[in-house]
């Protein structure tokens, strides 16, 4: 009898689902794997929590170092997340006494993949994640396997089902961020520290993980522009939708001859661009190469179905023995990264100015924009409450550094000017 | 050294861009499976025909006898094409001769998928064919492995970039279907003899193995309603049009208890639905399943680019093991059909009906329809040329048994009917 043996580390929604899902298809699996599969052990911190499904006794685990020695068990499952802590021991441990380890922990990933590749190279086993990108999406697989033959150069997309849900309850609603970002809180969508969704942390560890599979190179967990959608208010999702573009939080990586140029944060796209209708929390993944072309990867981006889905994909894909590399190649061979300076970005770019509405702010701003080679396609001034008002334009192609000498100066002019926010605009003709 | 040798039978656009294209990235192939990859033969009906490529002498094979029998080749690619013939021979050869083999064949996996998948076991031999389905987008990876942990419901999508081509240039250029067919025939769009793509043939062999292997059951491969888009006029574009629909052509496949629905025909989509945005040459294919939920895959369906990216990443599959059953499960554990009755199909239903404008067509319609239980949701009558009248109606949900005895009295009636077009309308709530 061929069979698998597994431990999971960690019991919350996740954890508990694919426990379930394993439980429910353990017949499926094995038709489909050739193989059985059992959960050998199942670990978290507090094993007395009522979960409402009865766990046999001799499958609790509390000290869940047993798991990871255990000689019987071939794959750890981890789900308790985080970048370091308890995550980490567990990754790092379970891959040293060569057991094969699934996780669907991004921010772990994105942070230490580079060694834990290297590492699980060493000790002959398997470290998989397809769930800590685009939840139940299998974009890694595709990626790493059903595109193998491309040259990739391109991958962007919507990575975080909270910010969407978010910029697409306040069109919706007509609400600002504040309100919706309570709401998402209440319906469980957003967590009470909203920060890895909001500011763009989130999206930022999911795109290092894709560029890195993509491209072929070592991870860049640190140095590039991660904006989050804080900062938006319902006027520019209006003024967007005026103009024909939607507001989306997207994660982009790019490779530019030896440069990767990859960033995260919001951008006015075209209502007609592929992504521009990807609504709530659904998430999608936009890929280019050479000789496919685009495809388009699209579905729930997170929640405890999808994730589990992903999850057990990966325990399969080990018991079949068909996944040798973390980030599709060895990790020897992934090549050093060289950043593109964002400086030199080349984009269109939304302002809004909610100005005091004092004689000269006009002229402050048109002459600030001159002075720095920065001209205006659009521009719409409206009145704003209390006696503001709000000055929004789009320009024509600039440069990043350019745009940012100009709000470094007027945002110091605090008599002029309440609040600036700067989106990015997505071109078509010229991404 | 670990490598792999394969043989290529067929060298028309696809042939040779696989060739092309494992030449142009056997560094990668190599750095991402660990082996190295040689073409060791290649063979075509015709070697001496230009093609723009100096393959070594030393590859060409003029009988694909010998290369099936080459005991240095663990892997065939057949890229011949046709259900039957040389394509048949030479998988069923191959297999029999212990070749792996990979396919971007549709016909012959459609109609012998399942004899071969049972032959490969008995074999110990992969039979892929990621190209037959969606061109380069890596849907039956994805479904196979990626939703392994899934229990599937419902597929459907755009799978014949022909007929989308077809159908959008009709509504983007306001021109009739035999326009555009001559005008893609010439852009090498569609096929001199277009039957395969635009009578449906094409995606229902595309859906039938998506739904074998998404379902676990036998290859469905005829009993099941197929219907191309020849009937289709610019009339009918834009009175769905102005109803807020557009009219693709479908491939559907549904799990009803121990039923499957499948088809292939026309729908009016409502503008909001998921594919209805899918247009020019692009395939789409949407899966319902739990616990996932929908995803959706995109891209490029058909050319030499994608399909070669398709077939490489077969041969890469072969050469890391990782795929060992052809639909997904062993074939000896696939179900067996029970095909739903399409009778008793629910639906709406779009008809058109091209009148003489004589006294007594419309009380004639009218009355047909409430003698057969049909109540009509939506009604115009608009002058057509010569004389005659265009009468459009969508039908509230309606049993098709119901609809096709309609059609069939009233196509009797030569005197008053020049035309009757009927289409079936995919409604959100009752897909």
């Amino acid at each position: 009898m061929r069979e698998f043996n597994i431990g999971i580390i960690g019991l919350g929604n996740i954890g508990l689902e694919v426990y379930k899902n394993i439980k429910k298809n353990s017949s499926d699996i094995k038709k489909k794997t050739g193989f059985k599969l059992n959960i050998l052990k199942v670990s978290a911190k507090n094993l007395r929590k009522k979960r409402g499904i009865k766990i046999p006794n001799k499958l609790l685990e509390k000290n869940y170092l047993e798991i990871i020695k255990n000689p019987k068990i071939n794959i750890v499952v981890e789900l308790i997340g985080g970048a370091d802590g308890i995550a980490k021991k567990v990754v790092f441990d379970s891959i040293k006494n060569k057991k094969h380890v699934v996780t669907a922990n991004k921010a772990l990933i994105a942070k230490h993949g580079d060694q834990l590749s290297i590492l699980a190279e060493k000790n002959g086993v398997n470290l998989l994640f397809e769930a800590a990108v685009g939840g139940g999406i299998p974009i890694i697989r595709s990626i790493k396997q059903g595109l193998i033959a491309n040259k990739l150069h391109h991958i962007y997309g919507i990575l975080n089902g909270t910010t969407n849900y978010i910029l697409t309850e306040m069109e919706k609603r007509n609400l600002n961020f504040k309100d919706v970002l309570k709401d998402a809180q209440k319906l469980g969508y957003a967590e009470a520290n909203p920060t890895a969704d909001v500011d763009g942390h989130d999206a930022a560890a999911k795109i290092s993980i894709l560029s890195s599979i993509g491209f072929g190179t070592k991870i860049i967990n640190n140095g590039f522009l991660v904006e989050g959608i804080r900062k938006i208010e319902i006027e520019d999702i209006k003024f967007a939708k005026d103009l024909g573009y939607k507001i989306k939080l997207l994660a982009i990586s790019e490779r530019l001859g030896k440069y990767i140029k990859q960033r995260v944060h919001p951008c006015l796209i075209p209502i007609n661009l592929d992504v521009a209708n990807i609504d709530n929390v659904t998430n999608a993944i936009v890929v280019d190469g050479n000789p496919i072309g685009r495809t388009i990867y699209e579905g729930p981006g997170a929640g405890k179905g999808p994730t589990s889905s992903a999850v057990i994909s990966d325990i399969t894909s080990i018991m079949l023995g068909n996944d040798e590399f973390s980030f599709g190649l060895s990790p020897s061979a992934k090549k050093n990264v060289h950043l593109f300076n964002f400086n030199n970005h080349i984009s269109k770019y939304y302002i809004r100015f909610l100005t005091k509405d004092v004689p000269g702010v006009l002229s402050t701003i048109t002459s600030n924009l001159a002075k720095n080679k920065i001209s205006v396609a659009n521009l719409i001034q409206e009145p704003s409450n209390n006696g503001n008002a709000n000055v929004m334009l789009i320009t024509h192609f600039s440069k990043e550094s350019n745009i940012q000498r100009v709000l470094k100066n007027l945002n110091k002019q605090k008599k002029l000017f309440k609040k600036i926010v700067m989106i990015r605009v997505r071109d078509l003709k010229k991404l």
